[in-house]
C-alpha cells in the first residue's frame, strides 16, 4: 500500500462532508465529533483550500451554518455547497416549477422559485413531512404530467442522528420512481455534477482535492467517480464492514476528521 | 388472432380481481362498476366455479366483503383469496412475530399472531398509517435484525377510487427496500404462490381457469405466469396503452365483467 504522503501527493483543496464528520445531528442541535471543531479550525489556518459540501436538505442553508456555528465551528454560508441552491439553479434554467414536498424549514431556500402550476415534483429530506397525504399529493402530481420530472435532493438510504438512525429521502424517492414509472434526477452527492459544481467553487481540479466522509458509496465512491481521492472516517453512518466493501475502496480510512486532519498537515506538500 | 371460442375452451373456473372490476373502491364505500352485480349473479349460476382474488390489505376480509354486499354483490368470505389470510399462514408455518405496518382497520386479521419482540416486518396498504414516524418504526425494526425480514401484502403501484389515483404498498415496500437493503417477499397477485392457493381453493387446475382482472401486469401477466388464461377488462386502472403493453398481451379485451361474463356463458363448454 502506498503511504501517506503518496497518497496525498498534490493535495490543494478538501472536501468536508457534514453529519457525520463535523456532528452527529438530533434533538437540540446535535452535538460535534470529538476533535472536529479544533480540526476545521486547523484545517482553514493550513492554506489549504476547504469546502463544506453535504446532502442536508432538511435544514437551510442557513440554519445549517447557524447550528454549526452555535457547536462552535468557524463557517460561513458562502462557504457550503449544498442540493436546495443547486436544485434552484436547476429549476430556473429550466423554467421548471415545481411542486414542493420538503420540510417546512427548508421552504424558504426556494422563495425566489414560481411554484404556480407545477410542471415537476422536487422531494427532500421531508421528515414529518412525509405523511401518506403529502406522498400522495406528489404522486398524483406527477402522474398528471406528460413529461414527469422528479428532481430529489439527494438520495440517502439513512442518516443517523443522536438517537438512532433515520430514513432518509432515498426510500422516498424509489417509492414514487416505482409507483410513477419514472427515474429520478439526484441532486446531491453522489451525483457528477454536484461535485464539479462544488470544486468550482473550491476553485481547484478533481485530481488536486480529497474529499473526506462518512458515507462509503455517497462521499467516497462520489468523490472518486469524479477523479477526487476520499478519505472515509469511522464516525458517524461509518461501519466496519466499510472497509471491506465490495465495490468501493476508500484512498484511506481514518478514526475521525482529526486523524485526517494530521494525515493532511503532516503529508501535503511534502 | 383465435376465436373467442377457442380462446375460452376447456374452462370450469373465473378468477375475478375485485377493486376496479366488480366495483371502483372511494368515499363512502365505493360504487359498482356498471352491469357487474349481475354479471357476478350470472356467473355463479352458470355452474363454473367462481372464486375472488383481490390484493386488498387495507380492510379485513370481512369488512370487504360486508361493502360489497351492500353494493348489491352475494358473496361470502370464503368465496376471497385475499393477502392478509395469506401472510397468517407464512408468519405461523415460519415462526415469525411481525411488527405491522398496516391499516388499523386490518389489524384483526392478525389477532392469532404472536407481535411480541418481533423478528420481521410486514406491510400492507396501510394508507394514513404510512406516517414518517411509523415507515421510521419498520425501517428501525429491520435495521436491528440480524436477518431482516420484510413481507409486502402486494405490491402495487396504485389504485383507483372515485375521487382519483392512490399511492398503493408498493412504492412504500421499495423504500423500505432500498433503505434496509433487503428484498421484500410478495404476499399477493402477482406472485405465483398466491395464484396457486387460489386455485386449489377454487378445486380446478391452472389451465382450466381464467383470470379477469383491470390490471395488466399484475392480474394478466400474473395469472399467465401459472400457466393461466387471462382476460382485461377496460374499467378500473386500465389505460388504452395496456392494450399494446411491451411484454404482456392478455387473451382477450373487454369493455367490462359483464361484457367477459357474457362471452364466458356463450363459448364455454360449447
Amino acid at each position: 500500500m502506498a503511504t501517506w504522503g503518496e497518497r496525498l501527493a498534490g493535495v490543494r483543496g478538501v472536501m468536508l462532508d457534514i453529519s457525520g464528520v463535523l456532528y452527529d445531528s438530533g434533538e437540540g442541535g446535535g452535538k460535534p465529533i470529538t476533535g472536529s471543531v479544533e480540526a476545521v479550525a486547523r484545517l482553514q489556518r493550513s492554506g489549504l483550500k476547504v469546502r463544506f459540501c453535504t446532502n442536508e436538505s432538511q435544514k437551510s442553508r442557513k440554519h445549517l451554518v447557524a447550528e454549526l456555528r452555535r457547536l462552535g465551528f468557524d463557517i460561513s454560508e458562502g462557504e457550503v455547497t449544498s442540493p436546495p441552491p443547486a436544485a434552484c439553479l436547476i429549476l430556473k434554467k429550466r423554467g421548471l416549477r415545481p411542486h414542493l414536498l420538503v420540510h417546512d424549514e427548508v421552504r424558504s431556500e426556494f422563495a425566489q422559485i414560481d411554484t404556480s402550476n407545477p410542471n415537476c415534483v422536487v422531494i427532500a429530506d421531508a421528515g414529518d413531512n412525509f405523511s401518506y397525504q403529502n406522498m400522495n399529493k406528489a404522486f398524483q402530481v406527477l402522474m398528471g404530467l406528460e413529461n414527469p420530472v422528479l428532481i430529489s435532493l439527494g438520495k440517502g438510504r439513512y442518516y443517523k442522528v443522536t438517537s438512532g438512525l433515520m430514513l432518509d429521502v432515498g426510500g422516498y424517492m424509489k417509492a414514487l420512481e416505482y409507483a410513477c414509472g419514472v427515474e429520478a434526477e439526484v441532486v446531491g452527492k453522489p451525483s457528477p455534477e454536484f461535485f464539479q459544481s462544488a470544486l468550482q467553487e473550491m476553485g481547484v481540479e478533481a485530481h488536486q482535492a480529497v474529499m473526506i466522509g462518512d458515507d462509503i458509496l455517497f462521499d467516497v465512491g462520489g468523490a472518486q467517480q469524479c477523479g477526487m481521492r476520499a478519505l472515509q472516517v469511522r464516525t458517524g453512518k461509518f461501519r466496519p464492514s466499510d472497509e471491506h466493501h465490495p465495490k468501493v475502496k476508500a484512498d484511506g480510512y481514518v478514526d475521525n476528521l482529526s486523524e485526517a486532519v494530521d494525515l493532511l498537515l503532516q503529508h501535503v506538500d511534502k
